[in-house]
């Protein structure tokens, strides 16, 4: 006989549930916060077909829905203390896809040492939906806004920027032509990105003591750049071979120089941009290096003055809808 | 043009937006808990054609969606402080929609003095999707369990039990034949029941104060008075007669007494089930006089040996299906 809601959870969630969830028995998860802190709360909701393949393995959507809410904890400066979860499931979600979701949902949970607190199971006549708020921790006053950004201050992203948008394209059918030129292994790592985030929690630090403003990136460089200049009234200019590209994004770029769009719009890249002031920024390199995260100068804050403009050769570029959407 | 995600929630759900909300122009809202108070998180997800009809006004299937965890956190004792929303829309949420949406989720928000921290919105090509974190706050360690019960305990529910599971069964069509012995103001205090839940928020401190355990009854009482007994290692005698029941829902129950069993296996109520001992009832049923929330003793808690048992004339009954499970 399967087993129902409660016996589902009883078995594959609450064996790696945090202290304050109670064993998920009860209604609602205790959460102390440490004093002198204050949480940080965000929520960010991912459905089947939208945001993901809903042939994509169980335990890599889990860990992608935990870790697109661990990103923004990262790029606020936040020391991550738990998370929620709401599931709604379908008729093709059996037992065996529930306890590898749950592998996958423990796995990430203990990566990033972000207990399960809560949630709810549903049943849903439409697509998997998956909802998660998380929770983090900053000293009171802390946390690292959008707004903030001052004239002046270095534009940096951590990581490399694309490898997602490209790995979601070779995922889809026909294969783009200029997947011929990369490697098995060139080819498996783009496609990792995008199933598997890293998120960049370990410059959580790093970013409190010295951005003057942060978000992760999660629609694409031009859009999240847009937004975080809107936020703090301020615009930039971004030049454009300043902007780390993983050795596979380099040489799809060189055989299909029209990627260039898809690499600086495509969602999915969970780096973070962030602003440092000139005087902070040779100690913010030297924490994020010691920190083992890759931080890259790719432009400057200037006074407002309309869209972020992108620098290539002789040409500025702008991206009104720069923004990979969901919505 | 029509607004995009960014502009719709700048011009229908900002305006209501709590301080820590940042405008809900950030990744994350901020959350600052009284010093000696810990946080109870409850989450709770509907959808449409599971949990609500999709023609439902969406002023109500906001306030419904807020009110089910109000009403948790209620049961536990604790006083609301902030929500999140996820809200996954489809192509027949229109601006109007929304507009409407988000007016009965500032009202509810500003009912229950609970404001909007922040959330998520994201296209579905599924049934309208509304996962909602609810945050309260109790002294710490003092959050009412559903595991607490002790045998010789009173048992107690506020308010009504099967006005909203009865409306529900008004909603439908065809009409149930009972509907007729009805006054039209009895089947409209029906269906309200089940468009709007009031959660039994006044009582959250007679409830720290006097409860041994506590829930509120979402998914039908038989079903979660027995949640409540196994949490608490105990089962329960329930006399019958005297579960409390509204005048349409007696009246329906007269000409229908097959009715019963949807009375107190149906779901949708948001009452609080609890339970006090005799040395605190008194006090108990004091408190909920001076805040104005009917409560009723219905039954005792006995020492552990399965199911509720719900006494009537001669009859013992239990309800092995006795919870409506959503899932």
């Amino acid at each position: 006989m399967p087993l129902d809601e409660h016996g589902l959870i009883a078995r594959y969630f609450a064996p790696f549930a945090g202290q304050g969830a109670h064993g998920l028995l009860d209604d609602a998860a205790t959460l102390a916060v440490t004093p002198g802190c204050e949480l940080v709360v965000t929520s960010d909701a991912v459905v089947a077909d939208v945001h993901f393949f809903t042939s994509d393995p169980p335990a890599s959507i889990a860990r992608k829905a935990l870790a697109v809410n661990i990103s923004d904890l990262a790029a606020k400066g936040a020391v991550p203390v738990g998370f929620v979860i709401t599931l709604s499931l379908n008729e093709t979600c059996d037992e065996n896809w529930i306890e590898a979701f749950a592998g996958g949902l423990n796995e990430a949970s203990q990566f990033f040492i972000c207990p399960l607190l809560g949630g709810d199971t549903v049943r849903t006549p439409g697509p998997v939906n998956i909802s998660i708020t998380a929770f983090g921790e900053v000293p009171a006053g802390q946390m690292v806004m959008r707004q903030g950004a001052n004239c002046g201050d270095y534009v940096y992203v951590t990581g490399t920027i694309g490898d997602a948008a490209l790995g979601l394209a070779l995922c889809k059918t026909p294969k783009p032509a200029w997947a011929d030129h990369l490697t098995p292994a060139e080819s498996r790592d783009l496609i990792d990105h995008y199933l598997h985030p890293s998120p960049k929690l370990a410059l959580r630090d790093a970013l409190r003591l010295h951005a003057s403003s942060a978000m992760d990136i999660s629609d694409g460089l031009a859009g999240d750049l847009a937004k975080l200049c809107k936020a703090s009234q301020v615009t930039s200019t971004i030049q454009r071979e300043k902007i780390p590209l993983s050795v596979a994004a380099s040489k799809a770029l060189f055989v299909a120089p029209e990627l260039y769009d898809m690499i600086i719009t495509g969602g999915d890249d969970y780096e973070i941009l962030c602003t440092i002031s000139g005087a902070k920024a040779s100690a913010f390199e030297e924490q994020a290096r010691l920190c083992k995260v890759q931080v890259t100068p790719i432009g400057v804050i200037n006074e407002e003055g309309g869209l972020p403009v992108f620098v290539h050769e002789d040409q500025n570029m702008t991206y009104t809808r720069g923004s990979y959407s969901h919505f």
